[in-house]
């Protein structure tokens, strides 16, 4: 199994990804947006979490109308990122993008958001991502590698006491097929076992994964020494990752997307099989504090899989959202703001991870 | 963290565990049935496979009437299997348990079911589980420890090529109050990471989770020496755990129980993250040729859950299900019949766990 050209979303043809975020005072949250071309993408939505904040997901229900969606929003923000998705919406609408409504060519683009729990991180509860939020991840949207780590959506975010961020990885599958995932990491579970300091999903990385991630040595990962674990459990306590009583709200959300052809009812299939990703490689996951969702998007360009390839497709839709979470905790630096102080993952596990 | 006293789902006060199973000439099949007492526990259920074989789930939505269920029904035999049920209801009606209807204290117990696809590997494709089998499982109940691996509805099970069974384990929280898991391990996917041969869940097990399974020393499931790891890699191969082609159908299904009081629809909450535990401990799971599926009970011998009670709850469902994952493999033993040999986990890896 190897991943795809640039392990990221957009290695899923039809795909591009913008961020945008402020970090300047008062301010540490963001938005990602994933546009889905001119035809859109068909959607689906699977929502685990105990305390979702989403929008346009009753229209991805298979029994509905709505068959594709033009752009999928990731939002810091809470709730009130919701409404980054009105800038995206009018963003697609001038370019004419979205489902045909009445006569003259009117559209309405479909763009289902969930957001992520953040607030006051940068110190400023009020300080909230809006539409021009939207509009401008969507005007920076692009089919280059997309940044990981502290930015976009992943901005504020935070893992178990860690700094979390944005994630993502791609698989080639045997039939020609890609899946891929980007995840903004933000839980109230850990990624990190506590009793050793490696991260839960790292034996899920594949060759290629710790490129860019500033690691000295990947399999370090895997087999710390004894005084390495017991200063990466030292420093897994400090951050806390094993805290009975949530401190704050979480929400880990994301996008799994395929270049082959789904149902809408397969693409949902595709979101939850990231959720068991999401759950090899955070734990708690799925709880009362978090609002995980994920979004199944099919682009298109390729075949229906056979029963075979579907099956390979569901087994690597948990594998990129594993690999994706691993990798957004690896990108992730520390940050300090007013608020508080989260470290990176590398920062905090230093000595278990430095050759 | 410690497990109860027996480690099993009889630490929760009001449960009770009876096996029924047949391995002789054609026969490899069997059905567990988990009674709740008198009262019933109030009962939950979250269903993620994709090819269930299921009864009175509907009845559990926490929207519908019925709040509680009598006895729960795991069983062989595919949806053949579900007649398993009949039996347990009249066994439960003649002891005047059930839900109240009419005059004169007629009652109409409530038993959901849920089966496992275990057909021919006795040999006989028409050896089946019938309301004989739920009888003779709901006569045997009782809160001994229950007997794990290949008995009751685990006897015919089989996991990633390995041989499968029940598992069972349980958790003490800290508020007092008790979670505790049974599950039938039969898995397209694989409970082995194929390149080192060790259980994906073995990092979640507590001190005491290998008592009584024939380990010499416990802490090489984690860290095995190379050779041991070149020839589990071997072993894992060979039992072919990777196959993206699914050689049978399959299904892991089970209970996660509480003796806290639940809502209905906690109690299905408890059973969704059930779910994550399977993902941690078998992969890939919640396949399109795996039905698996998880009850909530809910015996309400304890009180409601503050909001943090219930977050450690959720917490403790994932990490009793992947314990009692490991622990069905580990109690499971080779088994050979007329349709195949299926090999226990601690035979095909002997080289890698004996000391």
């Amino acid at each position: 199994m190897i991943p795809g050209p640039t392990n990221s979303l957009v290695d899923v043809d039809g795909l591009s990804v913008g961020h945008y975020e402020r970090t300047d005072e008062g301010w540490l949250t963001g938005t990602t947006v994933i546009l889905a071309g001119d035809e859109g993408a068909v959607a689906g939505v699977d929502v685990r979490g105990g305390g979702p904040g989403t929008r346009e997901t009753d229209a991805l229900d298979p029994k509905n109308l709505v068959q594709r969606a033009h752009a999928v929003v990731l939002s810091g923000g809470s709730a009130f990122g919701l409404a980054a998705a009105d800038g995206v919406m009018r963003q697609r609408h001038r370019a004419g993008i979205g489902m045909p409504v009445g006569p003259e060519g009117n559209v309405v683009p479909i763009v289902p958001a969930a957001v992520i729990f953040d607030l006051g991180r940068g110190g400023d509860f009020a300080s909230l991502p809006d539409a021009e939020f939207g509009a401008r991840a969507s005007a920076a949207a692009t089919t280059e590698t997309p940044l990981l780590g502290a930015v976009g959506a992943g901005t504020g975010a935070q893992a178990g006491g860690l700094k979390g961020g944005i994630g993502s990885a791609s698989l080639l599958l045997s039939d020609g097929s890609m899946v891929a995932a980007i995840v903004v990491v933000n839980a109230v579970g850990s990624p990190v076992i506590p009793h050793t300091g490696e991260l839960w999903g790292a034996r899920h990385l594949l060759p290629g994964d710790l490129d860019g991630l500033g690691l000295p040595d990947g399999t370090r990962l895997l087999t710390p020494s004894q005084d390495e674990v017991q200063q990466a459990a030292t420093a897994a306590a400090e951050a806390n990752p094993t805290s009975r009583v949530p401190r704050t709200l979480a929400t880990t959300i994301g996008v799994v997307a395929t270049d082959a052809t789904l149902t809408k009812a397969q693409a949902a299939r595709l979101a939850g099989s990231g959720h068991d990703g999401m759950a090899r490689a955070i734990n708690p996951i799925h709880t009362m504090y978090d609002g995980d969702t994920l979004f199944g998007l099919a682009t298109g360009k390729g075949d229906e899989p056979s029963a075979e390839a579907f099956h390979e497709m569901l087994l690597a839709s948990g594998e990129v959202v594993t690999r994706a979470i691993v990798r957004a905790m690896l990108a992730a630096t520390s940050v300090t703001t007013t608020d508080g102080t989260w470290r990176g993952y590398r920062d905090a596990f230093a000595s278990a991870l430095k050759g």
